[in-house]
This record gives structure tokens, C-alpha cells and sequence, in this order.
């Protein structure tokens, strides 16, 4: 069965969860044949896959093989999906790293197998025995993500084209998480440190690089322009979300409300606020900031300081200009034109202010 | 330049550490053009693959390649070598996973980067930012290994008879660390389930697969043969693990005294030890098992109960037997002569009583 870009977003997130729903069914019934202690590994992997959201980055990848004149197919959409598995890797070991309780109202992988210690009164300490889980089971998916894309089906000399923009992909992953870290560890202020930050994390992993990847599996032309989509783009999602981390709806966003103040995360729409704000507002959001038991009325708080100072204003238009600009981008080079529809719809979804 | 294996092990092992250490340059110069805040990163990757040891994997891969006809020189070695990153992966993740304190007498990353944290006097908690850098850094060396293969200057052939071998070695190394959490929390007492773990752990991983990986790189001969070796001399080897990590000397292990009995690890060493001692014994070992502060004199209580039940002989014997037949295995199929001799010598240095 053929799909086009032309069928829109739906049709084609369902061919990609019935590629990942199909390649986890076959490894985990792999699994299974190992041991019956990996039959929880095996349920927790699949169940966090299958919800796992918007499949933005197969989306992109699907968009660059079509732009540089790839046909989608079962095969293609096999290899183009298993970035996916990339992105699992990240949000399990993510919310390793931020203590998340949850991830999309379920509890997260390390929160899960703690869970399974006590059930089992297993001896030890069950939070280790669930960051230790959580950390294998985020290392499988990236080996997963690896395995899909070589088994997909594809020829060989398109893998081989694929590989090094893969590779680049996910070191440049690992060095922005680790970017993100720090720079929240560092507690910096600065909005051009948290620019670099969103640039990597978003700009180049989840678009630009998604897009390289379907591109190179297509032709490998093109990638000039699908950078310069992208970059903005990503810097527009990222700030779209650091708003949405704040101002965000918990029954839309799956966390509770103000969680990345709770979290303390230094984005660029808190640098700018720091910027602006007078000093008692800006002593009392530094006060306030990454508190763990932050209530309500204090998110409110720090809400109206971000929006009196003019800082929610002011990423609300960078937003704006970052996507006109990767909507230019795409005007150059020779991305055939559905590609192209689908992108400036994607810049849209991505962007979109929805709280 | 070519290599043999007649040369020995020393020769080809420095081999290795020049290719892993020409790899880990280029991509951490790539790194620091990045961003300034990976220099750590970078530096802390390089010491820890050059400090890592004994490359038993890239040795058992390169008699894999020569076995099945392949030719040793610079580009093989690169190929070969690159599996060591994914078990610079395995251990730093391992470390956190057992709240290690050191490795190889050094800090243990997630140690190196808490007190980067405590140095910089960065926010937050030092240990989160010292388990948080600790994970990426070992998924850095896990993309890295892919990365070292792709880039290794093989012919795209042999790299694609590779990969689904690889893939598997990779799935079956998160499995089987999985397993080992599990057992560990399950505090099982059975020797049937700790040899299971082992012939995961170290059978397939260790050994079986590194040569299967090196074999495909070549021709993809001698599977089987290769199989018959790997996994009893794989389980021989983590059974002389499992009496050093008893037995062993602090000076030559690099870490504590008895060491593993503070982890409260259940080895097949334990679980013979636990069959076979008296009631009072078994309490005794029961209670000191896994206590975090055991003391010098309450480690040899232990070692004398784990030598008069004759549980250390009893594994003494099992690695006899099992290496007999490890070298059995190797007389069946095609595998070169050079390969054999190299396999025997191996073999002896794999399970050598060195304490």
C-alpha cells in the first residue's frame, strides 16, 4: 500500500505506528523466547511506544524522502518510522534525569519498575531498581531504533546513504541533552545560551535532522533548505513549548500545571522574563523557580510577572518571525511541491498556540 | 600496516587502543566545536575508553575475522575496535546502575561529573547532575560505537553481512543486563538462574558475539563453531569473575576487597555456597550478604564459609570443565590455524586463577 503526503498527517501517523506497533511485536516476542522476567521490559517498551504521541520526527523524515523524491511505501515508512525509537530512548532517559513522576499522565519507566519492586517485594531499593530499568530500557530502544532502520527493508545503498546524517543525529542529541543539563545545572540567565540549547535540542534533532534523515534515504538532495526550515522551525516548536511548560493546559499537555517552573528549567521565555522584570519581580521568580512543591497560586504568580514584563510578548513574536523565516527556506532548492505543503501545514501544528 | 595474530595479544591490542583513540579525538574535537561546555564530556570519554582495559571483545572479534578468513590492517582494526564503545557504554551505565564509587581505581563518571557539579558550584543536587551526565554519556558511546563501525573504511558489504549480528549482540546485551538487575533484586538462591544470567552476560556478549561479529565481517563462516566456544567459555569466565570479585586482590581487580559481596551480587559462586553450608552458615551469609559497610574481617568470615562448603571448588571445577569444551568446539568447521591458536591463548588468559 502507497501513501501520500497529500492524505494528510493522520493517514500517514497511522502507517507509522503500524510499522513501530509491528517491529516492537516482533521484538518483544524475541524477548519473550529469552526469559519470562523481560515479559514486563517487553509490555512496558510497547505500552510507552503506542502512547507516545505525535510522531513529529517521522513526520519530518517522511517529508524530506518525499521532497527529495522518495516514494512512501510499507518499506520506506518502515525506515522512516524507526527515528521514533530514537526519541523513546530520549524521553525514557529524560525523565530519568528530571525525576519525572509521569510522562503523558502514565507513570514514567522508572517510576513504573519501581512500582513492579515493591509489587514483587523484590529485595533492594526499588528507586534504583527502576532508574537501573529505565535506563536499560531506554539503551533497548536506541538499539531498537538502530535495528528497525536496518531491517526495514530498504536497499542497501539507501541505508548506507542514510547512516552518517543518522549518526550525526544522535550525537548531536546526547551533546545537547547534556547541554540542557548543564545549562539548568548552571542556572544561567542568558537568552543566547538558551537559544544554543533549544537550537540543538529541537532546531536540529527533532526537524532538521529528522529531514536530512528522510532526504538522504531518498536522494540526499536538498538539505540546504530543509536546514533552513528546520533551525527556526525547531527554535519556534521549543519556545511554542517552553509557553506551553508554563501557560500550558495539564489535560493537553499530560503534566501539571507550571511544571517546568517546578522544574526549575532555564528557557529562553524565563531568561527573557529575568531580563525585563523589575528586581523585586525578578528576586522573587528567581525565589520561586524550581521549588518542588511550587502550588498554584505561586505558578500564577510567576505567570503574571512573565506576562507583565512583556517576555511572553516578546517570545510569542519570535515565534512568529522564526516561522516566516522556515517557511522561506523551502522556497529554495527543488522539494517537490506536496512535500512543501506538508511542510508549511507542520510548521503550523508545530507552532501552534494551543493553550 | 598488517597485523597478525601471531604476534600475540599485545601487539594487536595496542592496535586496537590506536584506533579507538584516533576515533574518540576526531569526534571530540567534532564535540568541542560545538560548545565549550562538552570539553568534560570529551575529556571524561577519552580517559575512561583509554584507562578501560583489556579489549577482550575487539580480541575475540579480531580471531572471529582472522578465523573466518578475513585479513587484519588498519581499516579491519577499526571496524573490529569499535565494539569496545558499546562496553564503554555497558560499564558506565552499569556504575550508575550499582551506585559504583569507582572504576579501574578512578572515579566513575557519574562520580566525575558530580564533582564537576560540587567544583563549578552549579544548582540543583550533585548527584542527579552526576547520574544524569553519566547516562548520556554512556548513550554518546553507544551512538559512538555505530558511528566507529559505519566509519571504520570497510567495504559496505561486509559492514551490512555485520549488522544483524551486531543488532542482536546489542539487544541481547540490554536484555541480559536487565536480567542481572532483576536476579539481583530477586535474591535468588538458584544456580540455574545465575548461570542463565551469566551465559547472557558474558557468554553471548563477551564473547560468542564479538566473535560472531568479527566472523561476519569476514565471511560469515564458522557460526556454530564459534557458539561452542563462546558461551561455555563465556560462562567460565564470569565464573572466575564471580571468585575475584570474592577472592580477588584489590590491586589487581582495582576494586575493594570483596567487593561484590558488599553489592550483595548473587553469583553462581553464592548460590553453590548457599546449597551447601550448614543453616547457621547460610544465615550468616544471608545477614553480611549485600551490607554496605561490611568490614574487612566480616569479608573473610564469608570467603572461609564460600571455601569449607566447597562451593569455590566446585565453580574451580565447573570452569575446568567448561573450558574443555569451549576448546572442543573450535577442532569442528574451518576455523584458520592462526585463529586456534590465538582461541587457545585466549582461553587460558579469560579464566586464568590470578588471585
Amino acid at each position: 500500500m502507497d501513501y501520500t503526503l497529500e492524505s494528510g498527517v493522520d493517514p500517514l501517523r497511522e502507517a507509522i505506528n503500524a510499522s513501530l506497533t509491528n517491529f516492537v511485536d516482533r521484538e518483544n516476542e524475541y524477548l519473550r523466547t529469552i526469559a519470562s522476567e523481560l515479559y514486563p521490559v517487553a509490555d512496558a517498551l510497547k505500552n510507552f511506544l503506542i502512547d507516545s504521541g505525535k510522531r513529529f520526527r517521522p513526520l519530518f523524515a517522511a517529508a524530506g524522502f518525499v521532497g527529495s523524491g522518495g516514494i512512501l511505501d510499507a518499506v520506506s515508512i518502515n525506515a522512516l518510522a524507526s527515528i521514533e525509537l530514537v526519541h523513546v530512548c530520549a524521553l525514557i532517559h529524560d525523565d530519568v534525569m528530571d525525576g519525572s513522576d509521569t510522562r503523558r499522565g502514565a507513570p514514567s519507566i522508572h517510576r513504573l519498575f519501581e512500582k513492579l519492586h515493591r509489587t514483587e517485594s523484590l529485595k533492594g531499593s526499588p528507586e534504583q531498581f527502576g532508574v537501573a530499568s529505565a535506563i536499560l530500557l531506554g539503551d533497548l530502544a536506541l538499539v531498537w531504533a538502530s535495528k528497525a532502520l536496518h531491517e526495514s527493508g530498504m536497499d542497501s545503498q539507501s541505508i548506507l546513504r542514510a547512516l552518517p546524517l543518522y549518526d550525526e543525529m544522535r550525537v548531536e542529541l546526547m551533546a545537547g541533552q547534556y547541554l540542557d543539563v548543564y545549562e539548568q545545572a548552571l542556572a544561567s540567565e542568558s537568552i543566547e545560551r538558551s537559544l544554543k540549547v533549544a537550537r540543538f535540542k529541537s532546531g536540529k534533532y527533532s526537524i532538521e535532522r529528522p529531514l536530512h534523515f528522510g532526504a538522504s534515504l531518498a536522494s540526499g538532495s536538498n538539505l540546504a533548505a530543509y536546514t533552513g526550515y528546520g533551525i527556526p522551525l525547531g527554535e519556534a516548536f521549543q519556545l511554542r513549548d517552553d509557553l506551553l511548560g508554563v501557560f500550558g493546559d495539564p489535560a493537553q499537555t499530560g503534566k501539571p500545571a507550571g511544571d517546568d517552573l517546578r522544574e526549575g528549567k532555564r528557557t529562553v521565555l524565563i531568561a527573557a522574563t529575568l531580563q525585563r522584570a523589575n528586581p523585586a519581580e525578578k528576586d522573587r521568580v528567581n525565589a520561586l523557580l524550581g521549588k518542588p512543591d511550587l502550588v498554584l497560586s505561586e505558578v500564577e504568580e510567576i505567570r503574571a510577572i512573565i506576562t507583565s514584563s512583556g517576555a511572553a510578548d516578546f517570545v510569542e513574536n519570535m515565534i512568529t518571525e522564526l516561522t516566516a523565516d522556515a517557511l522561506a527556506a523551502i522556497e529554495i532548492g527543488t522539494i517537490t511541491s506536496d512535500a512543501k505543503a506538508f511542510l508549511v501545514h507542520m510548521a503550523a501544528v508545530a507552532t501552534k498556540r494551543s493553550y
